[in-house]
């Protein structure tokens, strides 16, 4: 076999020039981000990244520090972002639906030297730069990263995981880099592609897409947060060709649509959980090519797409791997037929070597270099994935398997049902049987069964419904099932 | 820092699922090779390919072997390229312009264990397999490649120099792949993509073409040569929607428009050396985008590229590199000024890691990590590239530099010259002059010097002009001035 050596190949195909310092040289008058009716492009960012990094480098903070970041989608947090990658500093990026408690344990857990965030936080033991503090501060010399290694890590973010103490997955330039390519190999890339952010961007779905942006040279559309409103009106004007969502988002978006979208709107990429039947044929109508994804924090986003010529043919799959990437069901380790049920397990450039500080799970986690996602789901007989439940979620009654995502699909698919969340109670016959939240209008508990026993199995129709005003959603929109225990127990 | 070690990178980053067979996997049914009034779709290409497999197996090659390949434009080309890949053998594709003396001497140099050709060569001393015999064959059972490592060496490409003995450019799976993934990056990549494949899979050019199309997904139209009326059609039939080209060849391609070219033709990505300003400018007449390329074998096709917003405002330019590579502009080993002239030097993914067997060939080409390309231009105050000449056709008259191609592209600028060749020939007083060959219709010489003193500083009008039938061009329609010069000796 004639593979070159490592050592000689590492440094010409490990390293990259700094991302948006190259953009600023290749596209410098291309549109980086619009938000709230301004926009910046590549080289003006560029210089306001570097101003930004003048100013943080007046707090002490170098290269290879960890810093963590608690800040709300906004230019000052992308200038943020973006500064630390020129600094070649580790991010912590925190959810800002953090209590304080939490936020302690993750900047220790991280071991991170500053917090950067947009106000004060009180009860944090290590130093904070707020916004109007580095914003309006004096400015260092300063040393640029030109060049990023594929192998260094550029984030840390915690996964949002529904039971046990969340676990810091370590991202490097070269996950984000081939998570961008994946995609971009997948959905095509025009030169008029324009990308609506509205996920969070501490999150790994809103943070992909400033990574594609600098990486495609591509325009995206800042919003602060979901105004579904403001959302719809960016749509209709086409203003953006695509976006990303969740479920509950895209449901929203819909049911304003009043006309279809227009041509050049490309698609909704949608994350975070199987969605409803009744929900992607509704958007198709609409004229919203939705393009279901499966992915995690631990792959750098999306790691399996349904291709664009299946989304009618294989609705409610989410699709084959990127191209880069590999996707096996197993069970006790070893790969299960087609249509059989088992754990999915994926391989690939974009993900993640492992959790930082944590050996134990990250070897639990990944094995001989696939990693283990505790979701399970099958592939049909071509080889397309069916994402059933996350494992930790299944419920498991008189020795059936039950996935909540299947009956809140069913439930939601109900037009007067607006929402749903289905956890497991512990029954002294079945062992487990399914309950129900619901947000729902003019229906009572009755008509809800009735419409389940048309929908599901007899074992899967909720044993308990119980109505209520809103359900725990996480700041991207998925909801924690761990808190719907909380409130059976009560 | 937080750098991952490699070793534990290595596996996951480096190892690729077989291409084409991925593609079976995703995108079986999108049509990969388009010919002759034939298509073939991934999922068959596949089958096929691994019945090639299976047949050549027969042969004894085996994993790690060397073979050479004596082949043109054909289906059965494409499934021993991609048959090859599949066994892990490494392809050095000749060019069938050869000699049989230049046969031998790249086939041994190489260290090829047998040759695969499209009819048997008399005179060469490896086995020989052809088509008819492997094709007609019986099969073997066989093991394929199912992952592909990336720094792997999956071809061997003898570069087409005009001094000297030609030498092996080595390109890994990770060449090619970068080099794919920078192109999309430049020119996007559409859903309903096709790319006009006119010139020799022998060549990088049009080897690239294959490697992009099992990449991307991509169909590409094979031309089993240059027929300028066929290419024309398939244009204008919208067929395709880019095309790979030489200046020679899109001259003749312009020269047929009679009608602007369908909206859907995206662009004609030109390659081969510099071209004159008026026929870009004909062809943006006729809505033909031209997008000016440079690259080499040892970059594996292009490695810079005008971007889409650029065409005209930098005419002429070759652009920018590729979002994954660095291209500088060095004399005496530093880097110059904006508009100063120097070496062209370039770093990158893509770039080979050097030549086969040729330790001190590589060690000058290559130094830390840049490779030293010959080849003169300069770079304008915005970073935009602009190629001058290889250096070795460099003609130093009087001590001012004098560039072939500058000269040539003056004298296709007029409308009764058809192909131009510049050299230098050896003068007392100047050291050297320049002298063209040109093919013309109705024109005296002294009418070609008139123009050329329009056109041309004056010690850079050719001093003699010599009219022929024909100049000498390669495969790939580069001019050979090798051959010019044993013109001129006679």
């Amino acid at each position: 076999m004639l593979r070159l050596c490592r050592s000689n190949v590492q440094n010409m195909q490990q390293t990259m020039p700094n991302w948006l310092q190259n953009r600023a040289y290749l596209t410098p008058n291309r549109v980086a981000i619009e938000w709230s009716k301004q926009e910046i492009t590549f080289a003006t960012l560029h210089k306001q990244v570097e101003k930004t990094v003048r100013q943080l480098t007046t707090y002490r903070i170098y290269k290879g520090d960890t810093v963590a970041v608690h800040m709300t989608n906004s230019i000052e947090m992308i200038l943020v972002i973006h500064a630390l990658q020129y600094m070649g500093v580790v991010a912590v990026l925190l959810n800002t639906r953090l209590t304080i408690e939490e936020i302690k344990w993750q900047v220790e857990d991280a071991n991170a030297k500053q917090l950067i965030c947009d106000t004060y936080i009180e009860g944090i033991s290590i130093p904070q730069i707020t916004t109007a503090q580095w914003s309006m501060g004096k400015e260092a010399s300063i040393e640029l990263q030109t060049h990023y290694h594929l192998d260094d890590v550029t984030t840390i973010l915690y996964t949002s995981g529904t039971t046990g103490n969340p676990k810091g997955v370590m991202l490097t330039y070269g996950n984000h880099y081939h998570s961008a390519i994946g995609s971009a190999l997948n959905l095509g890339l025009h030169q008029d592609d324009s990308w609506l952010a509205c996920l969070p961007m501490f999150h790994v779905g809103g943070f992909s897409l400033l990574m594609k942006s600098i990486i495609y040279g591509m325009k995206i559309v800042m919003h602060e947060s979901f105004d579904v409103r403001a959302v719809y009106n960016d749509m209709m004007k086409g203003k953006v060709t695509l976006i990303s969502v969740v479920t509950k988002t895209l449901q929203e978006i819909i049911t304003l649509a009043d006309q279809p979208f227009p041509k050049t709107f490309r698609c909704a990429l949608l994350g975070g959980g199987p969605a409803p039947i009744s929900l992607i044929e509704e958007c198709l109508e609409k004229g919203v090519n939705v393009y279901q994804t499966y992915g995690m924090t631990e792959t750098a986003s999306q790691i399996a797409t349904l291709a664009p010529e299946y989304v009618l043919a294989k609705i409610g799959s989410a699709g084959k791997p990127l191209f880069p990437c590999e996707l096996q069901i197993r069970k006790d380790g070893t790969n299960v037929s087609a249509y059989e049920e088992g754990e999915i397990v994926v391989k690939g450039p974009n993900v993640t070597q492992g959790y930082y500080n944590r050996e134990e799970a990250t070897k639990e986690t990944i094995q001989d270099g696939w990693l283990y996602t505790g979701d399970i789901g099958y592939l049909d007989d071509e080889g397309f994935l069916y994402v059933l439940d996350r494992r930790k979620d299944l419920i498991i009654s008189g020795g059936e398997n039950i996935y909540p995502a299947q009956i809140e699909a069913a439930l939601m698919s109900h037009p007067q049902i607006m929402d749903a969340g289905v956890i497991g109670m512990e029954d002294d016959q079945w062992g487990q049987v399914p309950v129900a939240f619901v947000i729902a209008s003019g229906l009572s508990a009755e008509e809800i069964f009735d419409y389940c026993y048309t929908k599901l199995a007899r074992y899967k129709v909720p044993k308990h419904i119980y109505f209520t005003d809103s359900l725990p959603r996480n700041a991207s929109n998925k909801l924690v099932r761990r808190n719907l225990y909380e409130w059976l127990g009560e």
